[in-house]
């Protein structure tokens, strides 16, 4: 039982694609035709994902030389060519849309990260993504925040808790929610409580949470929340969280603003590939 | 060796969001605990995704009670409630996430697509997709085209021919190339070939091509073209297809418009969960 | 997911043979030990599978030397060696009768299917295999019919239309199931119908059928129907097509003949492998 | 890593035919259209394979109903319903070819040992099968063969001591292989040893050999073995085991024959599928 | 790509023990047979793995009747019986040997910790496991840790930073590793230093550190570093913690402390299980 | 379907402890950064699982450098350094603690083993482990036993035949038991019969057992039960065996001892790895 979410997610895109065979180029192309190809932006854009389009291309010739001439996190102009590949010919035409297709939606996701961050620059905040992410491409997509250059929210149910207004429900109450699973998760979890409001900031600050959800809150509530925490718990805000609202909210004094838009709301950026048989 | 893109990819879904276990909910909810959920539309949308969320809860609680008030590819409104599951609290809890994470984007396609076709209602012209689509989510985003109302090209390299300008290099011809493939393929396999210019066309045509695609033709360009080729083949045009131009493509006659743009470009729907504890 | 049903077949194959180990040779071969092998023909055949025999030896000894002195398709004669192998003595015991077992089965296939093509050698038609295939083995089997020099019909369900009795039955009429169907598969399938009857063929003729297939008939019903669709679709045989009937049914003017006895009916070749440790 | 050899041919023969959707079918079938299918037998056999004809379609159908009418081994007469299958016309339809692949294999094995047997009913022989099976089938044709009433030898190299001429060319002697052999393996394996002359029975006697193989030996060679040899171990007769030589070798008083014809020279039984929509 | 540890590794077990078919029942008992059996203790336990027994009986026979008297975590005395199974008799005899290999083990460490709890019953110190588990078993016997009633520490590498000497070394030092690591991972990880001496406890407070590990020290030096912390951070100690030490180290002050021994020290419990055929 | 449980143990114990990620040495330690590891006894031991060992570095970097001072099975002193590994510094720290619980493990048994075997050196009898070992484990334990010296028992319920007091009781006899089994297994099986009573001994004579296991008998019994049996079939004794009574049933004329405490027994070794970063 191998985990590895990215190399089976590689294996799945040949695959749905490939299935048995790809019936134009292997009637055409013979096995030892060798040709060259070069991935070029279409715009500007930070590009990510390359060591995925490596992988989609040695796994269809284990031989092929792939040259990056950057880096994931790279600033990229239109026209430039970024990535070189040399090998079967088939490969290379076969590969090509998959190799592509993770290109576009990882540097997509970079792109879209970088431009959040540069309406915050200079500024003490934290920007993070959340769980809506693609299904499948949870590790992808949160490695793209981090090439744009935000940070992480946790990667999952199982790395971070983050007690929501249901899990206090059935508790009966903050308090007894926090103390209830402190006693149970490692002692290397923060605990981190989502708020509504000015009465659940408190009770959370009285059960000892280490991080406190502001949630869809507006400027002014976050405000009177941020005094009232005053250092006891760091102070995450989330909802609502787009390009016109994210620099008023990180000049409110709060330690993180978490954006679902940075993955579920990025556009692919243009990418293609020419290839020059030999 | 099962082939099963979907239920594979739920699966990873919720592998990769739940890995060994939701420290949350696992630690706060009791099993038995029960609860009920409504999904909701936050914007008007066409819905696509419903079997995948049935699957999602499911394969958490099998004894889930999902109920759908609508069908893949049905207009819903702002605030409609879409489906309402009964079960076990923290199926719910942990299974929330992943489900709307596919029905935001399979929705998104669904609801890209029909506003493309609402362009061009009436008109005798066949709009698809094409393969620029999430790696590994191939078969749910053709599905959602399919919901949107649109129609699909080849699902991969597998099962359909398209010959492009590579295959004809090294073949020779388009002559040759046409001919070799036949040879080769099964003959219920029309045979496609990429055309850059009128001289192409013709080319194509001597060949014997069931299909001709005019890539990044303008619309000069594909009037001449459609002229020349004068129903010997069916015309597919390609490139450059967004909502500006999918209008014009539309008149002049041919017989196919693909659109990458249907897949990579689709926004993610609003959905949310409201969850009520029993 | 990994898609890869050849791969799939021989680690499956490996697997059920050696299970936790090969309790003779393990225990009494030394892992360093030295040898050669050579597998030869018992009689006269054309050789199938050389690859899928060398991908045996390569995963039980990634460093063996495998040489074949023919390639696929190649005319054999009794006793001569087609492929030597050197490594270490263990996996040549060890997957002497793996490879074998893959060998004798696809050079069956592919002799078998060269003896039908030699009754019909310079005549303008297409014999074709079928669906009835070992399971587990369509790809191979297919693979070993192009190897005798006939081709294939559609892999599967999934890249061909073959409409039969009973989804006309349920469609309403020929007519019908063809319009339907037109309006829903990519506009690069062709749709077959199958015809039971000179009746049938002439609704195939109208419903637009692109290719017919005469089930079952008699050479006088043949005749007839070939004259009735004079090259407005194309034609295929198929039914009780053995080397008593192929001629006759050659020399009908028809385009492709399918016959599933090319797979389910051939004989296993004798081939043996002879083993000098060093 | 689940170890079910049947589940997975199953899974892998309904993936290699269906893909990712039987195209015909799912278009123009409606998913709740209910149907019955009756398989026959289309010449007289030995049945075998029920049971994974009955998973093909449970698999596709959960709520299937299947019917037998006879169990594996029975004598089916030409014309004979064995199965009636009811329930959703579309897997039916999707399954039939599937289906019918494993019966007219696992039947032709069943039926081809039944025969082999009836020529020396009455005999105190055992008639064993070999490793000379399609791979990946090996527990399928193993079970077949005794469906068709004979006995297996050991299921691979993992479950049986088969010590051959090159085993014991690397180990210096009969004497050394087997006490070799003998010191390693669990108390509960006997160990054969295989002679091509009488000397090497006479030295697997020496050794301690509990099984003696006689390979490609003639009855006349056969005889003085089984006299030398006088109850000290089993004596199994091996090679060139065909219909015309084995009531003569089932005379010589040898303990076991093994014949690789069970498995790999057994013709396909024929058997359809009449379906009907309701 | 199914994330499932328990699933996989009872599968894996079933398979190792069955291989392709229990020899002994599968040939002597009859598929209706029906039985019941009765797992007792033979020894004073603390019980754990109920769940992984009933998953083991009914992956043999998912009509099986699974009852258990107890809950996980319960004291059982000699003799008691804690499970009761009926059902299929094949499925009984040959998943009994699986069942007790999970049982003994899981029990075995659950009763292993419960000695180790009653030592320091009403001490104000939390006891927790360490990443010494049985490869493949690690969510296993972090569950029967907590069914014995201690605490986890992280479940592996994945999930809780612990920075260490080496990862100090190639860091410059305690502060830059920590700084660094801060901007790195999800603002809901608490950072661990492990820290040898006096003057790193001081450095990994400077730097923030919100646990220290006191690795391998003595009382004297871990009363020192105590006071030293005074509540700045939590205190673990590691290392020769066994049943001699630690009612000594839990008297020193510290937050936490780890104990490998819980699980690789840990003696497999004496069960058997009783079959009675009906 | 591959058939490794090895390979499958070592990816689930590699999945299971680094998940997605080790979070602490991916943030801190470079990708180049090189460094030396050294694998050391804690104590006198015998070692096992230096391949193990290797496999899991090779799977985090296939250039690493892993060089073992001694094989399975010698005997290693306190503080002697048994493995040097070089390579990038990121893979010896995240594979440490997998590889030294792989090691401890199996060292643990192989130790174990070899200390029973002194208790009869010299003796004529074969001490063989039992099926109780860790579920998943089967291959790796039976490995390190016989590292130890010692032989195995069956490997499983696939390649050994065991009646036991159940399969008698539901088959009438073991006169019964025995013929029917006999006649369904393949020649090369032994059968062996466990009897609790001299009558029983008696029974399994008459039936022709090839070996006798003596259930829990005393020493007296044992003697009786040897002398009835006199050469006629093998004597295994089983039940109670431990570094107490080992000697005792040793010199009672038994061929076969079988201890389970062998593998379940075991403790672990002390093994530690001392990593220099370059």
């Amino acid at each position: 039982m191998k985990i590895d979410f990215i190399g089976n997610l590689i294996e799945t895109a040949l695959g749905e694609d490939i299935g048995p065979g790809d019936i134009t180029t292997d009637h055409l192309v013979n096995q030892n035709q060798q040709g060259r190809g070069e991935i070029l932006a279409k715009e500007p854009l930070i590009i990510a994902g390359i060591d995925v389009a490596r992988q989609v291309f040695k796994r269809l010739d284990s031989d092929i030389e792939f040259i990056a001439d950057c880096n994931d996190g790279d600033e990229i102009t239109a026209g430039q060519v970024v990535i070189t590949i040399s090998g079967r010919l088939n490969a290379l035409l076969t590969g090509e849309r998959t190799a592509l297709n993770f290109l576009q939606r990882m540097s997509g996701i970079a792109t879209n990260t970088r431009s959040y961050l540069s309406l915050i620059k200079g500024k003490n905040v934290r920007l993070v993504d959340t769980r809506k992410t693609t299904p499948g491409w949870r590790i992808l997509e949160k490695y793209a925040v981090r090439a744009g250059g935000a940070q992480n929210h946790r990667m999952g149910l199982y790395d971070g808790v983050l007690i929501k207004d249901n899990h206090i429900a059935v508790s009966g109450s903050i308090k007894e929610a926090v103390a209830k699973i402190r006693s149970k998760v490692s002692h290397l979890s923060k605990i981190e409580v989502e708020a509504d409001s000015l009465a659940q900031v408190e009770q959370a600050l009285d059960a000892g949470a280490d991080v406190i959800m502001l949630d869809n809150m507006n400027p002014e509530q976050i405000k009177e929340a941020v005094k009232l925490i005053d250092g006891r718990a760091l102070v995450e805000v989330s909802g609502n969280v787009n390009k016109k609202t994210l620099e008023i909210l990180a000049d409110l004094n709060v330690d993180i603003i978490s954006a679902g838009a940075l993955t579920h709301a990025a556009r692919s950026m243009d990418l293609s590939m020419r290839i020059f048989p030999e």
